[in-house]
């Protein structure tokens, strides 16, 4: 079956809907509201322009479903789950501006609107509301509070560091990437903040131990999401939040080109780099539409499906584990359900 | 006594110089050193690369002469003021990506060197580093650091809300600002974190309480420190570390600017803000002399030290009252004198 294309999509349910909506009510009573300098009120305004948008809470939706999985009520858990999502509408603000993206959850990304140095200016505040949402939990409730903090530690320097990589492959030009440093920088970028720091802020919300096959299935699912949305971008879907094959007027290193570059032929290749290294601006849509061809030619995106369902497989199979003889079973199969989801989304 | 030109050197003493290297010492200690992937120990790099360009502390400083003053050895107080550094150097390199600015400590700019993706992330990380210091402390030794988070949270919110404000009328090319709203500007953005905080955090360190009055007398000191500062760029010398002139080129919003648009002819506001409006790159050096001359004409530059002045000394008779009484009269005497200095130094 062809998941790229023939996957149905799946209706959300309602109580999805109510845990996102939860999530986002609990981010947003953690900004700021009123101030009575106009500008500052715009200010404020602007913090929520992202969370505004509508995401999905995936991250967030994920960390209640492993509280409930280790067998506490998921409210325990709602205010980490805001935390998570306010790191990734930070994170979010912040790529944008480095990646000189055009569009977010399918308005202008936030620079475009405000200016780029406003918009580092909303993601460095809201990255301090994050911190406050955390700080300002009771410890006697939140008896775990060193250890979730321990963790956001960690998961942000993990993602500044992949991010990092990332970054300087853009900037030096360098488009040749092995399908292994590929996976090592998402790893670092995507797998900890998407599915390892979820799965483990739930179990530490809950009051339990952590199981330590947590990271490494979380990692490979992480992957195998990242992977997932590089092959979405390129594969034109009327529900899909970003612009239509934005990586590739980005240059951003995907797992479709690491398999492009390690199977074309060396005019192909030169062809390729001559398009990916245009300034964005430069890049006409026929210019796009060479490289998808060239893609298509060398069965890259259909490589990167079987990469994301292998990692995606190989994370779930350790998962199922992890989550055996975990008090809430119902729970855990949501959980595995929704990440079954992810790594094989749609849309 | 012209404070501007005429005010003698003050040599470093060497028990100034060793807390200097003890807060660079504690907050380098603080950032990852070794990576395995070269380009990570890259990255590690680039977060020292402000820090290691030789900042005077005078906020961790400041910080340590509070702790001492209220009783306590400075080494209590030691992790925080190297955290209020770190913050210091996240902001800058942020600040200096959100002005355009060329140079910092007399080298590039950080993103100058690495480019503005990488040091929008270099700011990130840093910032995730300075919590990581503040969390790190252990409770027993650190009694208040529930108050001193507290601190940081309300520091860089407002020090973002000034932020806000400066680079809003930056954008939206507003010169004619009223010196109401450039000293409510400057109050958030540089008066807390350069000295409200600092004197509040050094009480916390030594697990005493915080006299209500460091408030007030913080923000006429920060105030004073900040006109002082834009008094100083205008003013060529030998060993101010930024750019001569530099706030014009930015066109950033002054003091004196305030002075000036309140006081010159409406031909004269017309002439400056037609060179004050040009993008950076477009000014001459023949555009900044005669904005220079504009400013002379006015007396611009005499009414900002007067106003400086006027500040420094309702901060120092304010915080004098804050001090009296403290265990430690040494130490807050010395903390006075680096609060005079800092709001009529020369360099």
């Amino acid at each position: 079956m062809n998941l790229v294309l023939g996957r149905p999509m799946i209706a959300r349910e309602p109580w999805i809907e109510a845990r996102t909506e939860e999530i986002r009510d609990t981010l947003l009573a953690a900004l700021p509201h009123t101030h009575h300098h106009a500008e500052l009120q715009n200010f404020y305004q602007h913090l929520k322009d992202y969370p505004l948008r509508g995401g999905k809470m995936l991250r967030g939706r994920l960390l209640l479903l492993s509280t409930e999985a280790h067998g506490a009520n998921y409210l325990r858990g709602l205010p980490c789950a805001a935390a998570l999502e306010l790191f990734q509408n930070w994170v979010l603000v912040h790529d944008d501006i480095e990646d000189g993206s055009e569009e977010r959850r399918g308005a202008p990304a936030l620079h475009q609107k405000i200016g780029m140095p406003l918009a580092v200016n909303v993601g460095d505040a809201l990255h301090v509301y994050m911190w406050q949402l955390l700080l300002d939990q009771p410890r006697p409730a939140t008896p775990r509070l060193d250890a979730i903090l321990d963790e956001f530690l960690t998961m942000i320097h993990r993602t500044a560091e992949g991010q990092h990589l990332d970054l300087t492959w853009i900037r030096d030009g360098c488009f040749d990437i092995g399908e292994s440093e590929y996976l090592e920088m998402v790893t670092l970028k995507t797998a900890f903040y998407t599915v390892v720091s979820p799965l483990r802020l739930g179990a530490m919300c809950a009051d339990s131990d952590v199981a330590a096959v947590f990271q490494s299935a979380g990692e490979a699912l992480g992957v195998a999401f990242q992977i997932r949305d590089d092959v979405l971008n390129l594969t034109p879907a009327p529900r899909y939040g970003k612009e239509f094959a934005g990586d590739l007027y980005e240059g951003k290193r995907t797992a479709i080109l690491a398999h492009f570059f390690a199977t074309a032929t060396a005019g192909e290749r030169d062809e390729a780099i001559s398009v990916l290294s245009k300034p964005r601006h430069q890049k006409t849509g026929a210019d796009v539409e060479a490289l998808l061809q060239l893609l298509a030619k060398c069965g890259s995106l259909q490589y990167a499906q079987r990469l994301a369902e292998t990692h995606a497989q190989k994370g779930l199979a350790s998962l199922r584990q992890g989550l055996e003889g975990l008090p809430d079973q119902i729970a855990a199969r949501k959980l595995l359900g929704l990440l079954e989801t992810l790594t094989s989304r749609s849309q």
